[in-house]
């Protein structure tokens, strides 16, 4: 198998856009048709729910973008009947020639980020069966070194937060060590890493996780990583319009991917799609807001080049 | 029912001791009689063995010790099927009337942390039915507060992670903004949400996880932190001993429990309960080994309190 950044080069390129679909099931804003399904609320019947939503979205995304990136919490919300549920997902992802980025936060230490590493990393390896997954570094860099080492081993890839989208990721992220803040140590770590395993000079099998709510430190840490595969959060839902994300991007529209979760899957529940759609034609707004999404990446940023 | 400082405050005073015993089933390391009766090495087989390993392990400490720690990441690594054994041991636990804190060292923004929150929160309300739940801060205030929300709400806890026993623990919580490390400035956060929500000038529903390792920082800490429970990793396998830990409690014994794992869970695995039990009276050395465990900390700590 080709390494995770081949695999995501090569899908970038072939959908020719670097959007990413988040599947993230809120059971409050999928169609009451598609809940009433159910005929209870049970977690059981509920993660069927899950299931049959995010089948309906991936069959509508599958040939337009290179991956989706499920929420774990979602899913965990619903105890295990929501894992089993996950995994599907994941499986029919897959199954659908998409990538998956399992957006899971994990983070631990010593033989407990081994097994986080080798629970979720590695398509055929792991149970779970994900090409890539986010990760937290607040541990520090040997809780890193087990997920590097593994998604090395399986070929798969893993996002570290570095700076996030919300307001309160300045909290910690920004204050400053040594006049650089603590996002842009977080950053050198990670970048390191990719570039210890990147290959002839490419990206490497670390990325970072960069909201887009920060159109300037984009531009920065782009510099500062050059090895480094971006995921970048907020487009969409969050605020950030496709020109605050121009800066991720290299000059080949190549080293990001832009997650858009809610503007997307949940479409139907705005304008102007709740109009031209409404509930019955979900899956007609998800396909309609996934085009105008890849649309203005191509208009507003290098992805134009793809 | 009573909030979760105060269940577990009793807790720790109607056992005479804080130390709470991390489970993390580790396949390699469950005796082998065990391992043999699954028959055969698939995720539901592993799964069954780490449910029965955990009953095995909770039968002999349920009557000794305040709380248990399951490691999520070992139920992680087998999929589904772990899961499905997590939520078991965690019922079986509660229904041997121990308190369960789930080390699962989550963190999200927004609704995804509500989601984190309301999956893991709550005996009854939750789906998994922790009374307490890890939390990572790297995201921020605005990512810890649907925690502390959701824990006050239903009378569980969390334990925030701030100084980590592992040394990669320095790599980014050592760093020094305005003349503290970054951990005093997240220590900082969590002792405000621990003291707002304390009752009666006690203990709030909000703890801080600091390592063993470090036992000059936990007597600082405990001075700048008195509404915050501690729970404390890195007493035993990790190298810390008895003494080491003793600045983590209030002079009545309260303020902090104090997690072995491996030590005590495969304590069979070493000198000198492999010489005296051996790997068939496995649950003798687990029992062992948590009494020797409560003797240190009682002769070492102002746990002798009690």
């Amino acid at each position: 198998m080709a390494t995770f950044t081949e695999r995501l080069s090569e899908a970038v390129q072939m959908k020719r856009t670097p959007l990413l679909v988040g599947l993230d099931p809120r059971w409050e804003q999928i169609p009451a048709a598609l809940r009433e399904s159910a005929g209870d609320e049970t977690p059981l019947s509920k993660a069927a729910v899950y299931m049959q939503f995010c089948r309906d979205v991936i069959d509508v995304v599958a040939p337009l973008v290179p991956a989706v990136k499920p929420q774990a919490a979602f899913f965990e919300q619903l105890g295990p009947a929501g894992g089993a549920a996950l995994a599907e997902v994941i499986a029919y992802a897959t199954s659908k020639n998409l990538l998956v980025i399992l957006d899971a936060k994990r983070g631990d230490i010593g033989s407990t980020a081994v097994a986080y590493a080798e629970a979720y990393l590695g398509r055929e390896a792991s149970a779970w069966g994900a090409d890539g997954l986010t990760v937290n570094p607040y541990l520090g860099d040997d809780s890193l070194e087990p997920f590097v080492e593994v998604a090395q081993e399986r070929d798969a890839g893993i996002f570290v937060l570095v700076k996030t989208s919300n307001p309160g990721g300045a909290t910690f992220q920004d204050l400053t060590f040594d006049g650089a803040p603590i996002y842009q140590h977080v950053a050198a770590l990670v970048e390191e890493q990719a570039a210890k395993t990147s290959t002839e000079g490419g990206y490497g099998c670390v990325g970072a996780v960069v909201g887009a709510t920060h159109p300037e430190q984009l531009v920065d840490l782009r510099d500062l990583m050059p090895h480094t595969w971006f995921l970048v959060p907020g487009f969409g839902a969050q605020g950030a319009d496709a020109s605050d994300v121009a800066g991720a991007f290299d000059a080949r529209g190549l080293g990001a991917v832009i997650n858009s979760s809610r503007a997307i899957i949940f479409a139907y529940r705005r304008e102007p799609y709740a109009e031209t759609f409404g509930e019955g034609a979900w899956q007609q707004a998800v396909e309609a807001a996934t085009l105008h999404a890849i649309e203005q990446l191509q208009a507003a940023t290098s992805a134009g080049q793809l």
